[in-house]
């Protein structure tokens, strides 16, 4: 029965220009190889003092409550849900992807009596539709968003919606998982109550952490929930317990991923947010263009186009699977497929953090003008 | 409010006497600094068969639904309950420690009706007592108990609770956290459904993953289930359609951790489980021995000690905080406090995986005795 599987593994070099996980800088992974400590040896908690002071400055927020969860970005997710909604409470969603889809299904896992704000894939959701849908519903415990909707490449406007819901007692929680870190997620002045991302997509930190923030009007909220969190993992209250100040043991805490997780934080404010957000900016502009040179049509509404993931509709002549296939076997390059109903119908084009260089679309354009030739 | 916070981080290299994390071996980390690669890269893929077949292995069992969970060992807790609790289901649990304690939590948190099977801490459960509980209700769904407490250092024999379960409807659930891999957990054998543990413990890899099996009679509860599961990220029926064959996508793979938990685990097989298993058994006892050569008394149970986690209650003359501290801060040793009402009267010297060599006693033993002389 017993036998020891496989020889040394050797993963191919991909260069990531899927929906993430992307790209990651090398001494990411040398921090990831520093020795593993005990979840409250000091230098434990000091790295996660620092994280979560950068992952302030990356939300752009001044919550107390702002941490990362042990756990990939749907963790996040589940995690804005679990904890602010009790059973029965009414949660308006704006519905414009897979993962706004998916939001709804993880509010209703959570007893929450779900309100869909439907749009058509690939376009934004109107501001004045989602705060019509709120007007109705003042009851709303949660109005939930997705900031970069990554099955389609749009990008949510939040101010208005953030605006609305400051004067009001529900609460705006928004997925930033794909935007965070490489678009301004302005999390106090948008008026975001609850803002989570994901470590392996802008932050170029391999897939296994979910940095959330939570506004003292939700942790109000949360204190005063008369049922339990059904989630033990993910109960803010006992996570900020170790995270703050009285280093309550609740799980054993993921030490490399933090390495790994300060290290990336450390490289964003070494060539600072501004320049960042310019870069993905510059070059999803670039990638647009010359994807749209090849034939490709994009996807999403003009002005509400993400910098970071561009979604694009193949021209007739493009077979789906076989030239991503040859894509990644022969020019070692993953690009997405379409997720859902858009499967063979679009790719999504990732350009974030480390991979977000002039030097991928480079690559991308001259293995694609081969393949299609 | 930008900036970049700290220097390069140099964490200590600490041995790893506590109750886990345990060191990791050099090879895991370099497998994690492997590069990183898409969630439904045929190389992962691969990689993630692997990582099934061996951890059947370590389980000891033919169950095809057996993978890791993509958050720490608390997050198989947590999976073994939501997965398999109904609001209102009756659950017994033998509660003899703080994780058996915190299983009683996680399982009210998913509505079930928790009957508690109590025995002092340090004890084991006595088999005739658990059974006379679930003779008692027959109705229960699930049948809780720690294989080795963390808390308490005591291993907790399974064959006889497991054989009368498998002649029922009652799911046996086991948390094999410390256990898994440095002693015998032998899931089939024993008639064990679902059973979970953790990659930092006696499988030498990163805290991260918690590695899970689940029996087909389980897999049968769990299809049959009238209510969704409440947690989106635990579902097993969702991850093992992406563990299984169909690879449909449910979240971004941890994927760095998985480079780690192949390599781990290809290390066990590498000396084989009876000689890991003797290795922590020759060691633990040793270990006892010499604590008691010092004046520390073993806390748990004569018969039912685990090897790889010895319990002692501390010398009157032993500081339990400044003694600690100084075999960290000085020596370089971490060693585990007590949890709950045994915190300052025990400590948890643990021994686990690549922690578990004659050195690291020797160095305890060294730098024990320079404190206390």
């Amino acid at each position: 029965m017993e036998r020891c599987v496989g020889g040394d593994m050797h993963p191919s070099y991909r260069i990531l220009m899927g929906p993430g996980p992307s790209n990651v800088h090398y001494r990411v992974y040398q921090a990831m190889s520093n020795p593993v400590i005990g979840y409250l040896d000091p230098q434990i908690l000091a790295c996660m003092d620092e994280i979560r002071e950068m992952l302030r400055n990356v939300f752009q927020t001044k919550n107390q409550a702002t941490l990362a969860i042990s756990a990939t970005g749907s963790s996040g997710m589940e995690t804005s849900y679990v904890n602010f909604v009790e059973p029965g409470d009414v949660v308006v969603i704006g519905v414009n992807g897979f993962f706004a889809d998916r939001m709804t299904q993880v509010a209703a896992r959570c007893g929450a009596n779900v309100i869909r704000v439907e749009e058509e894939w690939g376009k934004r959701i109107e501001p004045e539709k989602m705060i019509k849908a709120l007007k109705e519903h003042p009851e709303a415990r949660i109005c939930g968003l997705v900031h970069g909707e990554t099955s389609t490449g749009v990008r949510q406007p939040l101010e208005e919606i953030g605006a609305y819901c400051k004067r009001t007692d529900t609460l705006l929680v928004v997925d930033a998982v794909t935007t965070l870190g490489g678009y301004d997620v302005k999390v106090d002045e948008w008026g975001i109550d609850v803002c989570y991302g994901s470590s392996q997509k802008c932050l170029s930190v391999p897939p296994g952490l979910s940095p959330i923030t939570v506004s003292s009007k939700a942790m109000d909220v949360l204190r005063s929930r008369t049922t339990k969190v059904q989630s033990f993992y993910l109960d803010l209250i006992l996570l900020e317990k170790y995270w703050g100040e009285e280093r309550v043991y609740h799980h054993t805490a993921p030490v490399s991923m933090f390495y790994a997780m300060r290290e990336g934080l450390r490289i964003v404010f070494e060539e600072g947010l501004e320049a960042r957000f310019r870069r993905h900016e510059m070059l999803g502009d670039r990638l647009k263009m010359e994807l749209e040179g090849l034939g490709f049509k994009l996807f999403a509404q003009e002005g509400y186009r993400l910098s970071m993931l561009t979604s694009v509709v193949l021209p007739e002549r493009v077979d789906d699977a076989k030239i991503r296939s040859r894509l990644l076997n022969e020019y070692n390059i993953e690009v997405g497929g379409g997720l859902g109903w858009l499967k063979g119908k679009i790719w999504r084009v990732g350009l974030m953090g480390e991979a977000c260089r002039v030097r991928n679309i480079h690559c991308l354009m001259g293995a694609l003008g081969e393949i299609l030739s």
